[in-house]
């Protein structure tokens, strides 16, 4: 196709890499924590790298929105004060926000230029930050966890990067505990997990983290996310206490990959994956 | 890492590029149908490219021959006789003939290069080619199936390579109408069906014809396949008549990815694939 070239991500831990058809760059930013860029591909919309790493796709986003969001929104029995870590790109708040109950959503990213690329070049992904409801941080994560106030929170979705860089600390117990105490006793902590394929070692880690902080129940839904290293990912959820049942009306919520069957799917691990973890 | 590079299929359909860390080339052969290449990676085991496209990986490509096989021979109610067209690495002939029940499989590849690369690199996956119920044939699997008695074959396995090429003829009605003649009443039939996210109308298309060709009943299961492009694959499974209810005890059947709750949750589509194949 003349006037295209390919675009890689050498994913280091994985071995594997991922491309895109490029037809142009559209935008660039160097933040005070990393460089942000923009291209136009041409068959998946337009694309976000950040540090050279692909966060997301237009075409292909809200699998990874989808399931950051719904399962633990329909697992937990009244969600309705919602904390995103991360999560710049504004697709899992939009995602939180169309559960009527929620009455409060705080996004808290610590590069405003994530959101403010995002609402350049993904609008539809930012349609809901007018939301009342929304609340736009630009701060430390890790600040915000440890200074919210204890038991007040439903749902935390940490929404973050892979663990190295600016996302780092929000991989350990020391995080981990401060979203335990935020919770509730009936809340939720949602962590993107890599993927449960190539980084099932981090999983198992993170839970690891996660048991040391408090948390004793865990489940690990897998799906598929096509820009990401393998195409396969997953979140993890984390609770006090109470069980992964969850509400199977799917009231109100539109979506295009997650379903109640598709909850239902995810929360059963292939053999391998389920003998790793333990499950 | 020193001493390594980069191999990238770049995928031209989807705009998408799948991509490897490899220490060395480890074997080429261009046969009379298609040059075959063999690399090491650092973390994917050996990796077979056929024109520069990605066959398999030592790693992953258990969700493939898992899934192009147990569903199908888990839904038919007594799998005797089964049919491989393409499938020359002999992976899905491994997952067929651990169903004690099979009392033949051949495996017609029109290429015999393949089996002798993936008995020299992937040996894994020919350790059942000595059994007495396998019969490797290497000759035009359209022929073989035009010339299969009638009525004779409980299951046909389409393991072909992309529709262009030497698979460009497994993918329409004549070849589907071969198939339905050689299929007993309640047979099946599997293809490989491409990516459900960036090929969805070319599984729809595959439908159209196999619907012509005779077919009345159609399942699409969705798994991931990290090494295929969006790394998320699919296998469509059409009857003559009969439901796609399955066993679900798994008799004496390993496996690392298949399980009944796996395969009940693949017969699940997700709602942006049900709406575009209008299950």
């Amino acid at each position: 196709m003349t006037g295209t070239t390919w675009q890689y991500e050498n994913f280091e831990p994985t071995g594997s890499a991922i491309g895109y058809r490029i037809r142009r760059k559209l935008d660039e930013v160097q933040s005070p924590f990393q460089k942000i860029e923009i291209f136009e591909t041409t068959d998946w919309g337009n694309l976000m790298l950040i540090d050279g790493a692909v966060m997301l796709t237009s075409r292909d986003n809200f699998f990874y929105h989808e399931m950051m969001s719904h399962p633990a929104l329909f697992t937990h029995a009244d969600p309705r004060h919602v904390v995103i870590i991360g999560g710049g790109d504004c697709g899992t708040l939009r995602e939180v926000l169309k559960h009527p109950g929620v009455e409060r959503a705080v996004q808290c990213d610590i590069d405003e230029q994530v959101t403010r690329m995002a609402e350049k070049w993904f609008p539809e992904l930012c349609d809901a930050n007018d939301d009342a409801r929304a609340q736009l941080l630009f701060d430390d994560g890790i600040a915000y966890m440890a200074d919210c106030e204890q038991a007040s929170v439903d749902i935390v979705i940490v929404d973050s990067t892979d663990p190295v860089g600016p996302a780092e600390g929000l991989f350990n117990r020391a995080f981990y505990a401060s979203c335990f105490r935020a919770l509730k006793d009936d809340g939720i902590l949602v962590q993107q997990s890599e993927s449960p394929l190539a980084l099932l070692e981090l999983i198992r880690e993170m839970r690891g983290e996660m048991r040391k902080a408090g948390f004793t129940g865990f489940r690990t839904l897998p799906f598929p996310q096509p820009c990401y290293p393998t195409g396969w990912w997953s979140c993890t959820l984390a609770r006090k206490a109470g069980g992964f049942d969850f509400r199977e009306d799917g009231a109100g919520v539109a979506s295009r990959y997650y379903s109640a069957d598709i909850h239902r799917g995810a929360l059963t691990l292939p053999p391998f994956v389920a003998a790793a973890l333990g499950d």
